[in-house]
Protein backbone atom coordinates (compact mmCIF):
# COMPACT_ATOMS: atom_id res chain seq x y z
CA UNK A 1 0.00 0.00 0.00
CA UNK A 2 1.08 3.53 -1.08
CA UNK A 3 2.38 5.40 1.99
CA UNK A 4 0.02 7.20 3.75
CA UNK A 5 0.09 10.75 4.68
CA UNK A 6 0.47 9.86 8.66
CA UNK A 7 3.18 7.32 8.01
CA UNK A 8 5.13 9.87 5.33
CA UNK A 9 4.81 13.17 8.27
CA UNK A 10 6.38 11.03 11.19
CA UNK A 11 9.01 9.93 8.83
CA UNK A 12 9.83 13.37 8.16
CA UNK A 13 10.13 14.24 12.12
CA UNK A 14 11.94 11.54 12.54
CA UNK A 15 14.37 12.73 9.48
CA UNK A 16 14.26 16.33 10.79
CA UNK A 17 14.93 14.97 14.32
CA UNK A 18 17.82 12.40 13.36
CA UNK A 19 19.42 15.40 11.13
CA UNK A 20 19.49 17.32 14.30
CA UNK A 21 20.94 14.87 16.86
CA UNK A 22 23.74 14.20 14.50
CA UNK A 23 22.10 10.56 14.98
CA UNK A 24 23.81 9.15 11.37
CA UNK A 25 22.48 5.79 11.81
CA UNK A 26 18.92 6.96 12.98
CA UNK A 27 19.30 9.00 9.76
CA UNK A 28 20.27 6.21 7.31
CA UNK A 29 17.72 3.78 8.47
CA UNK A 30 14.83 6.53 7.05
CA UNK A 31 16.26 5.13 3.02
CA UNK A 32 15.38 2.06 1.55
CA UNK A 33 18.85 0.72 0.65
CA UNK A 34 18.54 1.80 -2.93
CA UNK A 35 17.58 5.32 -2.17
CA UNK A 36 19.22 8.25 -3.58
CA UNK A 37 19.95 11.76 -2.42
CA UNK A 38 20.30 14.57 -4.87
CA UNK A 39 21.56 17.88 -2.56
CA UNK A 40 21.41 20.63 -3.71
CA UNK A 41 19.25 19.57 -6.84
CA UNK A 42 21.64 19.70 -10.07
CA UNK A 43 24.38 18.05 -7.90
CA UNK A 44 25.56 14.36 -8.12
CA UNK A 45 23.31 11.96 -6.59
CA UNK A 46 24.31 10.13 -3.24
CA UNK A 47 23.04 6.62 -4.09
CA UNK A 48 22.61 4.22 -1.42
CA UNK A 49 23.54 3.50 2.25
CA UNK A 50 26.79 4.09 2.28
CA UNK A 51 26.86 6.96 0.16
CA UNK A 52 23.85 8.47 2.21
CA UNK A 53 26.07 8.06 5.24
CA UNK A 54 29.19 9.60 3.63
CA UNK A 55 27.19 12.70 2.55
CA UNK A 56 25.61 12.57 5.79
CA UNK A 57 28.54 13.34 7.61
CA UNK A 58 30.15 15.52 5.17
CA UNK A 59 27.48 17.68 5.73
CA UNK A 60 27.08 17.85 9.22
CA UNK A 61 31.12 18.38 9.50
CA UNK A 62 30.42 21.95 7.84
CA UNK A 63 28.99 23.20 11.22
CA UNK A 64 29.29 22.61 14.98
CA UNK A 65 25.50 22.01 15.03
CA UNK A 66 22.75 22.22 12.41
CA UNK A 67 18.77 22.80 13.18
CA UNK A 68 16.59 21.80 10.74
CA UNK A 69 13.23 23.62 11.29
CA UNK A 70 10.12 23.16 9.20
CA UNK A 71 8.64 26.87 8.34
CA UNK A 72 5.06 25.02 7.30
CA UNK A 73 3.28 21.81 6.59
CA UNK A 74 4.16 18.42 4.97
CA UNK A 75 2.38 18.42 1.78
CA UNK A 76 2.07 14.41 1.60
CA UNK A 77 0.21 13.09 -1.94
CA UNK A 78 0.29 9.67 -3.38
CA UNK A 79 3.01 8.50 -2.10
CA UNK A 80 5.16 11.65 -1.95
CA UNK A 81 6.14 14.96 -0.38
CA UNK A 82 7.56 18.30 0.10
CA UNK A 83 7.90 20.20 2.78
CA UNK A 84 9.64 23.93 3.41
CA UNK A 85 12.15 24.27 6.00
CA UNK A 86 15.40 26.81 7.31
CA UNK A 87 18.36 24.36 8.10
CA UNK A 88 19.99 26.39 10.59
CA UNK A 89 24.05 25.64 10.73
CA UNK A 90 25.82 27.34 13.36
CA UNK A 91 29.96 27.88 12.51
CA UNK A 92 31.89 29.89 14.69
CA UNK A 93 29.32 30.92 17.05
CA UNK A 94 26.95 32.55 14.22
CA UNK A 95 24.35 30.34 12.96
CA UNK A 96 23.00 30.83 9.53
CA UNK A 97 20.04 30.46 7.91
CA UNK A 98 19.11 28.71 4.86
CA UNK A 99 15.57 28.47 3.09
CA UNK A 100 14.98 24.94 1.51
CA UNK A 101 12.25 22.66 0.17
CA UNK A 102 13.07 18.65 0.68
CA UNK A 103 10.94 16.85 -1.82
CA UNK A 104 10.78 12.86 -0.97
CA UNK A 105 9.38 9.70 -2.73
CA UNK A 106 8.37 6.68 -0.60
CA UNK A 107 8.02 2.85 -0.69
CA UNK A 108 5.27 1.13 0.73
CA UNK A 109 7.15 0.60 3.75
CA UNK A 110 7.28 4.33 4.32
CA UNK A 111 11.07 3.90 3.65
CA UNK A 112 12.20 7.24 1.25
CA UNK A 113 13.02 6.22 -2.09
CA UNK A 114 13.97 9.30 -2.90
CA UNK A 115 15.04 13.28 -1.75
CA UNK A 116 15.86 16.35 -3.63
CA UNK A 117 16.46 19.46 -1.43
CA UNK A 118 15.89 22.52 -3.77
CA UNK A 119 18.29 25.55 -2.13
CA UNK A 120 21.03 27.47 -3.32
CA UNK A 121 24.33 28.78 -1.17
CA UNK A 122 23.61 32.45 -2.59
CA UNK A 123 20.31 32.67 -0.16
CA UNK A 124 22.37 31.86 2.80
CA UNK A 125 21.94 34.57 5.37
CA UNK A 126 22.57 35.22 9.06
CA UNK A 127 19.54 34.70 11.31
CA UNK A 128 18.32 37.35 12.95
CA UNK A 129 15.58 35.39 15.19
CA UNK B 1 22.00 29.23 -21.10
CA UNK B 2 20.17 27.85 -17.61
CA UNK B 3 17.41 29.62 -16.62
CA UNK B 4 18.73 32.17 -13.71
CA UNK B 5 17.02 32.27 -10.00
CA UNK B 6 15.93 36.25 -11.24
CA UNK B 7 14.34 34.75 -13.99
CA UNK B 8 12.38 32.07 -12.03
CA UNK B 9 11.73 34.57 -9.44
CA UNK B 10 9.99 36.41 -11.94
CA UNK B 11 8.21 33.69 -13.89
CA UNK B 12 6.68 32.56 -10.82
CA UNK B 13 4.96 35.76 -9.80
CA UNK B 14 3.85 36.09 -13.36
CA UNK B 15 2.44 33.11 -12.88
CA UNK B 16 0.26 33.62 -9.10
CA UNK B 17 -0.52 36.97 -10.67
CA UNK B 18 -2.15 35.33 -13.74
CA UNK B 19 -3.98 33.03 -12.21
CA UNK B 20 -5.16 35.29 -9.39
CA UNK B 21 -6.49 37.38 -12.40
CA UNK B 22 -8.22 34.42 -14.06
CA UNK B 23 -6.02 35.52 -17.55
CA UNK B 24 -5.57 32.56 -19.08
CA UNK B 25 -3.67 33.51 -22.10
CA UNK B 26 -1.47 34.96 -19.80
CA UNK B 27 -0.73 31.96 -17.67
CA UNK B 28 -0.57 29.44 -20.53
CA UNK B 29 1.81 31.20 -22.16
CA UNK B 30 4.68 30.80 -19.16
CA UNK B 31 4.63 27.36 -20.65
CA UNK B 32 6.98 25.94 -23.31
CA UNK B 33 4.27 24.30 -25.52
CA UNK B 34 5.11 20.61 -24.75
CA UNK B 35 5.02 21.24 -21.24
CA UNK B 36 2.72 19.01 -18.91
CA UNK B 37 1.50 19.91 -15.37
CA UNK B 38 1.11 17.32 -12.79
CA UNK B 39 -1.54 18.91 -10.25
CA UNK B 40 -1.80 17.49 -7.70
CA UNK B 41 0.80 14.86 -7.56
CA UNK B 42 -0.61 11.10 -8.62
CA UNK B 43 -2.85 12.36 -11.19
CA UNK B 44 -2.84 11.94 -14.76
CA UNK B 45 -0.84 15.16 -16.60
CA UNK B 46 -1.73 17.82 -18.73
CA UNK B 47 0.15 17.93 -21.86
CA UNK B 48 0.55 20.93 -24.45
CA UNK B 49 -1.02 24.75 -24.51
CA UNK B 50 -4.45 23.26 -25.25
CA UNK B 51 -4.99 20.70 -22.20
CA UNK B 52 -3.25 23.15 -19.63
CA UNK B 53 -5.42 26.18 -20.86
CA UNK B 54 -8.51 23.38 -20.23
CA UNK B 55 -6.92 22.86 -17.07
CA UNK B 56 -6.73 25.97 -15.97
CA UNK B 57 -10.45 27.29 -16.78
CA UNK B 58 -11.76 23.98 -14.89
CA UNK B 59 -9.75 24.67 -12.35
CA UNK B 60 -11.11 28.38 -12.19
CA UNK B 61 -14.72 27.34 -12.30
CA UNK B 62 -14.54 25.84 -9.12
CA UNK B 63 -14.89 28.88 -7.36
CA UNK B 64 -15.78 32.67 -7.26
CA UNK B 65 -12.38 33.45 -7.34
CA UNK B 66 -8.90 32.01 -6.60
CA UNK B 67 -5.75 33.56 -4.74
CA UNK B 68 -2.39 32.31 -5.21
CA UNK B 69 -0.84 33.83 -2.16
CA UNK B 70 3.18 32.93 -1.71
CA UNK B 71 3.89 32.02 1.95
CA UNK B 72 7.74 31.57 1.80
CA UNK B 73 10.36 32.46 -0.74
CA UNK B 74 10.88 30.46 -3.59
CA UNK B 75 13.99 28.16 -4.06
CA UNK B 76 15.26 28.16 -7.15
CA UNK B 77 18.81 26.27 -8.28
CA UNK B 78 19.80 24.69 -11.45
CA UNK B 79 16.60 26.02 -13.55
CA UNK B 80 14.03 24.03 -11.36
CA UNK B 81 12.50 25.41 -8.78
CA UNK B 82 10.14 24.75 -5.71
CA UNK B 83 8.09 27.53 -3.69
CA UNK B 84 5.53 27.31 -0.60
CA UNK B 85 2.00 28.77 -1.04
CA UNK B 86 -1.23 28.95 -0.39
CA UNK B 87 -4.03 28.65 -2.96
CA UNK B 88 -7.36 30.12 -1.28
CA UNK B 89 -10.47 29.81 -3.60
CA UNK B 90 -13.77 31.33 -2.48
CA UNK B 91 -17.02 29.55 -3.03
CA UNK B 92 -20.29 30.17 -2.04
CA UNK B 93 -18.88 33.74 -0.01
CA UNK B 94 -16.13 31.37 2.11
CA UNK B 95 -12.43 31.64 1.36
CA UNK B 96 -10.85 27.88 2.02
CA UNK B 97 -7.22 27.56 2.33
CA UNK B 98 -4.96 24.47 0.49
CA UNK B 99 -1.09 24.59 1.46
CA UNK B 100 0.63 23.59 -1.76
CA UNK B 101 3.83 23.33 -3.08
CA UNK B 102 4.46 23.58 -6.41
CA UNK B 103 8.04 22.37 -8.18
CA UNK B 104 9.07 23.74 -11.84
CA UNK B 105 11.63 22.84 -14.12
CA UNK B 106 12.44 25.60 -17.07
CA UNK B 107 13.70 25.99 -20.33
CA UNK B 108 16.75 28.01 -21.51
CA UNK B 109 14.14 30.93 -22.45
CA UNK B 110 12.64 30.67 -18.78
CA UNK B 111 9.88 28.91 -19.88
CA UNK B 112 7.78 26.25 -17.67
CA UNK B 113 8.68 22.74 -18.58
CA UNK B 114 7.19 20.62 -16.14
CA UNK B 115 4.86 21.80 -12.85
CA UNK B 116 3.55 19.10 -10.46
CA UNK B 117 1.66 20.52 -7.38
CA UNK B 118 1.82 18.89 -3.80
CA UNK B 119 -1.53 18.98 -1.96
CA UNK B 120 -4.18 17.26 -1.04
CA UNK B 121 -7.85 17.73 -0.56
CA UNK B 122 -8.08 16.12 2.75
CA UNK B 123 -5.64 19.18 3.96
CA UNK B 124 -8.11 22.17 2.72
CA UNK B 125 -9.83 24.29 5.51
CA UNK B 126 -11.27 27.83 6.30
CA UNK B 127 -9.50 30.60 5.52
CA UNK B 128 -8.88 31.97 9.67
CA UNK B 129 -6.97 34.96 8.07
Amino acid sequence: MTADAATIRSVVDAYTRAFGAGDQEAYVSLFAPDAWVEDPVGTPRHEGHDAIATFFTQMRNMAESIELRLTGPVRAVSGECAFPMQARPTMGGTTMVIDIIDVMTFDDDGKITTMRAFWDTADMRPADD
